[in-house]
């Protein structure tokens, strides 16, 4: 029985704006086979799912796949398999992914589908930082902020699997407008999108001296963060200035949290938790001094170790424990 | 089995500052007998002790006791049955509360020892507002503010029974310092605490016009929430201004709460939650204008049915589920 479930396997699946990305993991967790294709998120759901089809098939071919699990940037019922919402990649609603997936890659293989930042919350626990401890949460900062609620090594879901949105906390009462309609969001300060607003605001300041003036010219906006990140590395105060913002937020949000949850520790993932150097030392001073002593002092705040691989590891955790919440 | 199973009853007690509170209540939850004596936590715990003692044993005279739970305001070690710290009452770290009461009534009487709002909260779920519901919320509003979280029909405690500090959540960053070394806290508005920090800050301000420069005079400081109240009630502006910040603090904080637990109900209790008509209009409109839209929408936002008796009989509930986290 060992031998034969060992030689079982599961798909695990990223669905991101730009590409998805899957891998056939072993029921220990191992990456046996890893593939990325374009997403083309912005044709709409049909090519997506076209395009996730052929990931499959590709992935699949000559194996026995017990399972399959996929992350998807969205509220999603888990229950149900059903895409509540993904406004950001898919321009879907109450979209019955699993429905759609059974039809196209047969029955045998059970389907399970969860947000993408409760699925890197997922991986990291199983095979990341997290693997040791009983309760995290994971923040996953990106174009937005997303979270991911672990509690005695389940996935806290809510009522309607919607938990986990600590990017919209409310960091600055009468702050920036956020996205979501609220008033200065933690997301306002902690993601690209916030990024994006202090270069602006401060740009549009004359007495604002920085060299961001020259070096976002003419620049996409999704590479803003980087060029914030190296302008930072270079010693320009005013981007150093937008990462301490940046930090001191997202301490403000753990003191939160772990006043709230008694967590075991926070993790930080998403791509810009790259600049960790830059915002961690603001983050922790701030979230040291807002949150209570004795369950700051037993928290361990740490970035991901799985990187961009957390959510398909997490997809794939939730295929071998057929977790559907 | 049955008949002896209802046959068999439990002690659940309510530690206060001023009284210890205690009942027996049968396993479906009755309230059979009902004592309340002076707790004289101010002359330490050699004494409370004593006086718990003796209500133990009028209470279980000629009863078959099956177990007794004890809510305690304080950051309890239920799985060890610990008070590590009781700041407010009994002057007390690391105090091995259940090991003292098993020498003192036997060891035939499973002893359970767990925070008051979180024994507040289980009272709530077991037989008051939230029988019905899997998630939620219990905010304890008194002196402090306290709080208790319930997901999937169970306490959640976090890792050392610390989580639930909701009146430790960040509302105003750069607000009045609070207790707790932070500044902003939830509990600098929305508590006695807050109410008393309010007044004075009002009376400090000679161009504030209001009664209550008359009706504070020589009053305890116990009763200053009462007289706000009742000022309020009469029409005083400046009254009625404090239970607009009182409730635009706590709507912040429940649109935080839903934001990130998606829980089913948030319950409001505690000794202040008796001027519920004059912060929950605001308090409702700041959680709408500042939670996600759907999960605000789920939220029911309900006043606690059991009033002061929630606690006693979640403690009563422990005993009778065995529940020691």
């Amino acid at each position: 029985m060992a031998t034969n479930d060992e030689r079982k396997k599961v798909i695990g699946i990223d669905i991101g704006g730009t590409n998805l990305r899957g891998a056939l993991v072993s029921r220990s967790g191992s990456i046996i086979k890893h593939l990325s294709v374009p997403s083309q998120a912005d044709n709409g759901i049909d090519l997506v799912i076209e395009n996730l089809g052929n990931l499959i098939d590709e992935i699949r071919r000559g194996q026995t796949i017990d399972g399959l699990g996929i992350g998807i940037p969205g509220i999603i019922d888990s229950a149900r398999g059903v895409i509540t919402q993904a406004p950001n990649i898919l321009h879907v609603y109450n979209y019955p992914l699993r429905d759609v997936l059974i039809e196209k890659i047969g029955r045998n293989t059970a389907v399970f589908i969860e947000n993408d930042a409760n699925c890197a919350a997922l991986g990291e626990l199983w095979k990341g930082i997290g693997e040791n401890v009983n309760s995290l949460v994971l923040l996953a900062i990106g174009t937005g902020l997303g979270g991911g609620i672990i509690l005695n090594r389940r996935l806290w879901r809510g009522a309607d699997g919607m938990a986990g949105e600590i990017g919209h906390m409310t960091i600055s009462p009468d702050g920036a407008k956020c996205n979501c309609g609220n008033t200065g969001c933690l997301e306002t300060f902690t993601s690209a999108v916030g990024i994006r607003r202090m270069v602006k605001e401060g740009l549009d300041d004359r007495t604002v001296r920085t060299s961001l003036r020259e070096k976002v010219q003419n620049v996409p906006k999704e590479r803003l963060p980087e060029i914030v990140r190296e302008a930072a590395v270079e010693g320009d105060k005013f981007a150093l200035w937008i990462w301490e913002e940046f930090g001191r937020a997202l301490g403000m949000a753990i003191a939160n949290l772990v006043n709230l949850l008694n967590v075991e520790m926070v993790i930080i993932s998403g791509g810009l938790s790259n600049a960790w150097e830059l915002f961690i030392d603001k983050a922790v001073d701030e979230a040291k001094k807002r949150g209570l002593r004795a369950p700051m002092e037993r928290v361990q705040i740490k970035r991901s170790t799985l990187g961009s691989n957390a959510g398909l590891l997490g997809a794939a955790y939730l295929a071998i424990r057929k977790d559907r919440g």
